[in-house]
């Protein structure tokens, strides 16, 4: 869904074999190095060090920090395919269908730390908050979109967005309880409610 | 609400005067460090040279580095009591009288800030993760006490955090549309019929 150097280069970087395991290795290295330091404190050295790379290999694979940066803010691969899949639900359980999807992939401890680095990178730079903005709101409209009137379209997405982000941060980053201790068939009984009436709802 | 160095020695920071004024300096400089290189990355020579006072002032007003952090995550005064005043409001529209509430602090953009920075360094630090819980606990669980039945009251208080969390998330700190432009009235009156099902709704 992002535009990144390795979307134009496909192949490049493969899920198996040495050449994605170096990848994915550097990935992980940044998202951690971005969360502690932010982007403008972290380096490219201090990446390649903590993913025991040579620093050459960044810029092979990834051209420069910002299309580092750029990677670490995708979310998990399958993710926005997932979600927008939900808007072939029926519109009357798209609420319930959107959030069991969500939590399909949080309930993946890897994804909850990917989504943790998220909001930590975002939260300091401007320039991650503005990619992560526009990643969000197309997955979650692309989620809700069909039948519903273009009007109130974006104001839905807007809503449900609000609910399944304080969700998602209540249970997986500030782990407050009793949230973080519901099972997920609690999560998706209690919430969904709330994103239907914010899917088709009369306001 | 928070047991800190300046609660023990009460009047030692006025909210007015060179003293106050040399505290705020302070604690204002400790959040953007804090935020910036999370608390184990900050030194507080970092923060005195950020805040133009000499360190030792640091140790002064606040002990210890630590004791500056707890000062740090304590929302703005009068934030816990107003909320927990909203308890007092009758139990069929205290949803609608926690989101005001609320939004009245954080259509203050000092109070944005502050919320932001909060978030940033409980996200990077257990240990401000864990004050940050059990203030937000406390402060809705005050909020919404009276008159709700023992055995639901800590599950709903999670489930109004979880939609209060993720408003103040998408429009303050993401600023995700068209929730960011929305005005406080259409906040309330798109999301408080929400709260309200968690405060007093059949689940």
């Amino acid at each position: 869904m992002l535009k990144t150097k390795m979307d134009e280069t496909p192949g490049k970087r493969g899920p198996r074999g040495a050449r994605g395991d170096v990848a994915a290795a550097i990935v992980s290295a940044a998202r951690t190095q971005f969360s502690a330091h932010g982007y403008s404190g972290t380096t490219l050295s201090a990446i390649a060090a903590a993913a025991k790379v040579d620093p050459a290999l960044i810029a092979y694979y990834f051209k420069n920090k910002r299309g580092l940066l750029e990677v670490c803010l995708e979310p998990p691969s399958g993710l926005a395919e997932n979600v927008v899949a939900s808007s072939g639900s029926p519109i009357e359980s798209r609420g319930r269908a959107l959030l069991e999807t969500m939590l399909r992939q949080w309930e993946n401890p890897e994804f909850a730390e990917v989504f943790r680095s998220i909001i930590l990178i975002a939260a300091q730079e401007e320039i991650a908050m503005k990619r992560l903005r526009g990643m969000f709101a197309s997955v979650i409209l692309g989620g809700m979109a069909a039948g519903l009137d273009e009007d109130a379209r974006e104001l839905r997405a807007g809503l449900v967005s609000s609910q399944i982000i304080g969700v998602a941060m209540a249970r997986y980053v500030w782990k407050l309880e009793p949230m973080a201790s519901l099972s997920p068939g609690q999560v998706v009984d209690y919430i969904s409610p709330t994103l239907q009436r914010y899917v088709d709802g009369n306001f």
